[in-house]
């Protein structure tokens, strides 16, 4: 029977989605069921940024929409930001290590079989539509996450 | 058997301490076993807020405990703080989409029976008392939690 | 057979490298098979201060490695850090609690024989060589953590 690792990611930070996705993609290819179940500002990594709806939502909802990063390419560092420049560096790494945009690692999981919800609880609070998130995401309760995570042979809050 | 899952709070901020609560009060209400062992600032979070002391403290101690957050209410966002401006959203969001105060889930919690630690050598540099945290709550040290972690069924970092 | 433990440690934050710290050496204590997997930030608590190398390293590489912090006692406290004020607090606290402070917790765990790896992407991109590392640290994949970490009895994300 396969491995099954189960990842929360509860931050909205680059750095912190980047290392979900690279293990995700590792696990995947080592033959392992991986399952990243995004709460909070984890829900900012899976927005599609093509696809931003204000329709039907409250002017709270409407302002932390426009406020927050769209997307994976639009996340800020967790620490060392200095406005952007941490980021644009960092990114110039791992390039220059021939390590693929953050984007194309969050392509390479959906492409490879990783499962992705979206935590119920948190897109009813921020007020996001499930239209609003990349193809072929579920969104599900947290009782159906920690079904799947007590089955887990893994499990990371990131 | 009844299920475990074991939780590490470590965090002191108003969001990280939500997810826990919420996955605790969940999974309490599955019939699984739960226990939070809350370390560093994870212990701002079990302060009782009508129960501070400043008896026996150092001058270190007492600035400390004027200068950290009371009790769940009091916690701040881990990011777009904005000078609490962001956390009011946040409250004012979770009351439109009908989700409780930080302190009710921290109050279910307690009265559904998840077990509430605090990390023994945190209390002490930190200068806590156990008449300062909510009731119920037990001074257990790192050893303690390592093994009921391990004999759990899941274990998060938060 | 002993238990597993095997703690991914992500930040580069004096307190979260403290916990994670204190686990290991605990749990080490206790008989179990531990093993701390320093990837991105965590690298910077594995830093040796006193062998520090600008060889081959491109001039982002150089750029990173003047910035950011040398080693256990260089790193700053993920909350409340004033300017370093926090963190010193912080440690006299520790101090009159009698807890050891960072790099002896570091170098107990690394005595106590606490195994750790830095990951081979992070140091990659971070552009870190082996030899700027602590005695006895190996660099491995992310496979070889996942591996790993699944054969454990708990995995904590830090």
């Amino acid at each position: 029977m396969n491995k099954k690792i189960s990842l929360l990611l509860f931050s909205g930070e680059f750095d912190k989605a980047l290392a979900a996705l690279i293990l995700a993609n590792e696990a995947k290819s080592m033959g392992m069921d991986v399952t990243i179940f995004c709460a909070f500002w984890g829900l900012l990594l899976i927005r599609d940024p093509e696809k931003l709806s204000a329709d039907h939502k409250t002017i709270y909802e409407k302002m932390f929409g426009v406020m927050t990063p769209k997307g994976a390419d639009d996340l800020p560092l967790s620490k060392m930001n200095f406005a952007g420049i941490g980021k644009m560096m960092l990114s110039e790494m791992m390039e220059d290590a021939d390590a693929p945009p953050l984007d194309a690692f969050l392509k390479g999981a959906v492409k490879k079989g990783v499962t992705f919800y979206a935590c119920k609880l948190s897109t009813e609070v921020m007020g996001f539509e499930k239209e609003e998130f990349i193809d072929g995401v579920e969104i599900v309760k947290a009782k159906d996450y920690l079904q799947i995570a007590t089955e887990s042979d893994m499990q990371l809050f990131i």
